[in-house]
């Protein structure tokens, strides 16, 4: 991770720079643990990755597979999280482009950031997204109006 | 249909959990209604969708096709319109992605939510999102401040 | 060009239609200086594109593809920025399908609107997004909060 994390936010938007040779997910989490956020939707993203991580869902495991060469980072969705601990969880689905601008997408596992990631985050102030456990044991999402 | 759908919503932000087995466009529209929404902004979707046809216009109609089996949902954008008869219109783009991690895209006709849907929508709380017929005869979008 | 753009905003939205014909980036760059936009968020997009080029960066150089035919416009994320100059930068990524429903994407150089394309920027009343060059030469992102 890079010494200094290059980001602005207010009450509605968290906007961060993230750095060549960040681990995309410490990073990241390093910065909502300091700033406090919990609940946030991701709405853009640009730049590029490399040592990538994505998977499909089988239903009971992932499938996953590795994508060393740096991928242009073309599309980036979901939202930060918090658990019934109090802790944060992100989930994020990527689409990724390569050299010969074919793309390959899965739920992201892992990634260090390439170039340049621009981060552009919503927090939505009156509601908070909790993700807890439903009925078959996995976590879901389950939005929440604050009191 | 599941019997309950989950989401909070407050001014600016409409955000919900469509569930396995919920007929994508079918849940969203009830609950556009039941919420009296006619414009909106998708801005973020995570999930897993089955059963969905995609289609590209090739300026006189849509060459569609067929993908049965699960897909994670990569990226889903477009937003929620209102007719000239007051009806609600949804014109959405998916990119979604197989267990070999490549992807298939285009206009989003039909669906099945798979495992969860998690969405988000902004409301545009001063402009409607009209869509009308233009001179060729096509519906168009045709964003209005409100008065 | 059309002779007129048809879009509505207010403090926190932009929203764009561009016609048929339109050059994306002409197009797109008259209005943001028309309304004096220098930040701003794409969220939203949907619609079709032709004789588009696409690019990969080396680390060096950008290699570069075209594609004639039209395609639908799956994904666009990015933002609008202000360099040291005071002048309109804009980076943007972009997801395109073809008639096959495969997709290619990358970062995006050129575009001609088809059809259609329906925009929604945000915009971030408190921060500026500032593309100033670092230590390398690169210009690069810093979000700024207004002062």
């Amino acid at each position: 991770m890079s010494d200094k994390i290059i980001y602005a936010r207010d009450d509605n938007y968290l906007i961060v720079r993230l750095r060549d040779g960040d681990d995309f997910f410490e990073t990241l989490l390093s910065l909502l643990k300091k700033e406090d956020i919990k609940s946030a939707v991701l709405v853009s993203s640009v730049g590029m990755m490399r040592d990538v991580e994505l998977g499909w869902f089988s239903g009971e495991e992932y499938i996953k597979k590795s994508f060393e060469e740096p991928m242009e980072l073309l599309s980036l969705t979901g939202s930060v999280n918090e658990t019934e601990e109090g802790k944060i969880f992100l989930h994020l689905h990527a689409v990724l482009g390569s050299s010969d601008l074919t793309t390959a997408g899965g739920h992201l596992f892992k990634a260090t950031v390439h170039q340049t990631n621009e981060l552009v985050f919503l927090l939505p102030t009156n509601i908070n997204l909790k993700r807890l456990k439903e009925g078959e044991g996995l976590l879901r999402l389950f939005p929440e109006r604050k009191k």
